[in-house]
């Protein structure tokens, strides 16, 4: 275990496009990162190597791919590059990097980190079996993941591009939505922003709420409202997602009155939230009441434990893009070096 | 005058990657935007079409191109993917997009914008020949310029990829510069970190300072004195850059003694501050005491004028990255299609 017993400059948690970012610009400034991708294995509480992009077929606004790329595709590129500059992945066979394959996605073996001490220092970064891993700075991405209804064909659809998407900024403007009838499902602020944009693609959108009115502030449900390509369905939950290769409609299930009847579709987008993957941290590091952590300065990437750094999706409730995410994991590694400098221990 | 007289959704000044990213945003968010790309003339107060990028011989940080790409090359890619997605761009043969060829640089038919009227809603945008253009909203990605020495042969050697460079975080890594002899032009914070940086890769860095003592902080002026790997020469400015291809050294003059010297270098940057390109703007929009613009929220791209955005270098005194810049021009083209979308203009 000599590997693990010596002191880490810097451990990177996460390896969607934050995390992959910070690697890049820690490696390139000589830290020599380490990083635990995560496993991939879909439930709220574990990392998955490479991100929400690796449940994404056509990335078509990360900037500098005109021609669009594919989630997966465009994660080992940058995978590739971190590792390029010295970035080690922590993996069943050490530290030896095994940058996967696009074509046969993701490499199975890497390794997630589900606890760390902060009260210590240098901070202590359990591994898998518990090993433990010791270093000065802590970059967290470890990203969030929407929220599903959890229903069989809604998570086939949505893996397979067939029209289910969480995300209406990424997703909205592509052909296969344009001019169709469209349903965002949810009732808050970000539901009601999701609809509202897919109007300018959508012949008509719906709002599948649970409830008889919306979560949404006033402004937003009242323009919600009185638009006229958008339709509110209240007490009404989905109850199965219809369609084979592409979707077809929704059934849904009256909450009042018990009722079921068949919604038809050409998309359907779910607007209930996000859960950000910082459970880990809970008690070590201010999070704010969704789970989401706290920046000092909203400019920055320092969290209210001095030597670690927050950067992507897990900090971020707002905007949520590769572009925005992988900006974080850059600045997260340009104020871990200072800040390692500045403490004599780059 | 048709077009120019119907009012435009947003209007994006800036053609660096916060740029092009608030356009593949803007246009994929169907608010059909129009890009002042500048004039590309180098002066402090033109904008340049592409940005600072254009002077970049190798990018290898910019995340998703694991084996590098040109400046030139990557801005090429960002503005084929906004004008793919509806960007419309201001050049001399009216609104027809003439997306640059990265073999032969970028077109030169492009137009500047150099006066706003924020006092008047929708704001007026003036283009070359003062021609009026009205939009609801405005998103300012000027960018900023280093400032230089103004030698000959600093600015051709600086670009033609001769080992002179403005940015240390960008170009220190470069293998040109792995362990020779390097220098750093200026005595502030940022002077101090480049420099400080530099040391991982340099045998020695020498810091050129025209004062007798330090204007960075205490601790950090400390650090550098302590650095076995650095030495700073005082009371020198440069005089002329050394080399043909490559840098071989610079010229320095003693301020105090007016004694010239040769200085042997294998790279020299300069650490002597930027220029944000806002001159335009002062009056209008809150900026600070260096010219910067100021956010009303660091973690958002709002300004203190409703309606007007800012992103990238213009706004960025920290980290001026292309990924960073690119991820603020995403948030202010998602803020401003908010922004439009709560007032009923989008």
């Amino acid at each position: 275990m000599s590997e693990a017993s010596k002191v880490e400059k810097v451990i990177i948690v996460g390896s969607g496009p934050a995390g992959w970012t910070a690697a890049i610009y820690a490696a390139r400034a000589d830290l020599n990162p380490l990083v635990f991708a995560g496993r991939p294995k879909r439930d709220p509480e574990t990392i998955m190597p490479g991100g929400q992009l690796m449940l994404t077929t056509d990335v078509e606004n990360y900037p500098g791919f005109p021609e669009g790329i594919t989630g997966p595709a465009m994660m080992s590129r940058f995978e590739q590059q971190g590792v390029r500059f010295g970035t080690r992945i922590v993996t069943d066979d050490g530290f030896n990097p095994d940058v996967s394959n696009p074509d046969d996605g993701h490499s199975y073996s890497y390794h997630d980190c589900r606890r760390v001490d902060l009260s210590q220092r240098p901070f202590v970064v359990y591994g898998e079996d518990d090993t433990e891993y010791r270093t000065h700075a802590l970059i967290i991405a470890t990203g969030a993941t929407a929220n599903w209804l959890g229903l069989e064909n809604e998570g086939r659809l949505a893996r397979s591009g067939g029209g289910v998407s969480a995300c209406a900024v990424c997703d909205g403007a592509l052909p296969t939505f344009r001019n169709k009838e469209l349903a965002v499902v949810g009732g808050g602020d970000s539901a009601v922003e999701e609809a509202s944009y897919l109007t300018k693609f959508a012949s008509k959108v719906y709002m599948i709420h649970r409830r008889d009115e919306l979560r949404a502030s006033k402004i937003m449900a009242q323009r919600a409202m009185d638009n006229p390509k958008m339709e509110i369905l209240w007490n009404k939950i989905v109850i199965d997602v219809l369609g084979d290769d592409m979707i077809s409609g929704v059934k849904l299930k009256d909450t009042k009155t018990g009722d079921e009847s068949t919604l038809p579709l050409g998309g359907l987008f779910l607007g209930i939230g996000h859960t950000p993957a910082t459970a880990f941290l809970e008690g070590q590091l201010e999070l704010d009441e969704k789970g989401y952590i706290k920046l000092k300065d909203p400019y920055r990437a320092h969290t209210s434990v001095e030597g670690v750094f927050g950067a992507g999706d897990c900090v971020d409730k707002v905007y949520r893009q590769a572009i925005t995410a992988a900006g974080m994991g850059c600045k997260a590694a340009i104020d871990a070096e200072h800040w390692l400098s500045e403490k004599g221990l780059a």
